[in-house]
């Protein structure tokens, strides 16, 4: 596959949930950049550190295929020249068993890295946030779920 | 009190481990970017963002005094001219509570940003690492507890 070319951290993260949703490991590969120092944090997990951690976990996550959707909302971002921050609320919706969709959000914050071949993800931190998680947004406090 | 000044970074995540483990408040809510956009995930917790939302989190969590010390460790971290993103184990010991000393580490994503007034945290972000979790580190697989 030619490498994928992300001219934003948008771009990097629009194809990091595409490849979730879709378990296509070879674009997830693509998202991260090839560099040692990279870090995936899975919700519950340890952390991962380096490109073949981080596929062998992907790899089994993607080993049943593609399992439904994700919605990513509320993003906060800060942003540099070179390094890019977004955090944002991951709700899953899984198909055919509508016990796992009572599952609460997942909080994740990703860092994207402006590297020669783009903006590429370089950090994936997860964590499952309470159920019934209050998010306050610009002042307003509202309940997501 | 004065604001401090962090040069550095690690000079700001200092402080922020300090407060934390002397229950400093003042200190604390210096180490915190005056911004909007900060953001904060205690472990296992919901999003906090903006300031008043994160010094009440801190004040709930410094109401009984200093409880114990903090060990930070395995840093991987990430440098622009504005951003700076460290990852860390954090090992906490609780003061005359051994069965508190048999936690699991906890993961911590931290973003600091260079303003007019130096370095400082705008996310925090934790969650609770398996035990015996293991760091990958250079290519040498350990376990860390």
């Amino acid at each position: 596959m030619a490498r994928k070319l992300f001219p934003t951290p948008t771009d990097c993260e629009t194809a990091f949930y595409d490849a979730l949703e879709r378990a296509d490991l070879k674009l997830m590969m693509a998202v991260w950049a090839d560099e040692a120092a990279i870090v995936c944090i899975h919700p519950q997990g340890p952390r991962l550190a380096g490109m073949t951690a981080i596929r062998e976990s992907f790899a089994d996550l993607f080993s049943h295929g593609p399992n439904g959707t994700v919605q990513v909302s509320e993003l906060r971002n800060q942003l540099s020249q070179t390094l890019a921050i977004h955090n944002v609320y991951e709700t899953f919706l899984v198909k055919n068993n509508p016990a796992a969709n009572n599952a609460p959000p997942i909080l994740a914050t990703n860092v994207y890295l402006l590297t020669p071949n783009g903006w590429r993800m370089t950090l994936h931190h997860a964590s499952v946030a309470p159920r019934g998680t209050v998010a306050e947004e610009q002042g307003v406090t509202r309940i997501l779920h």
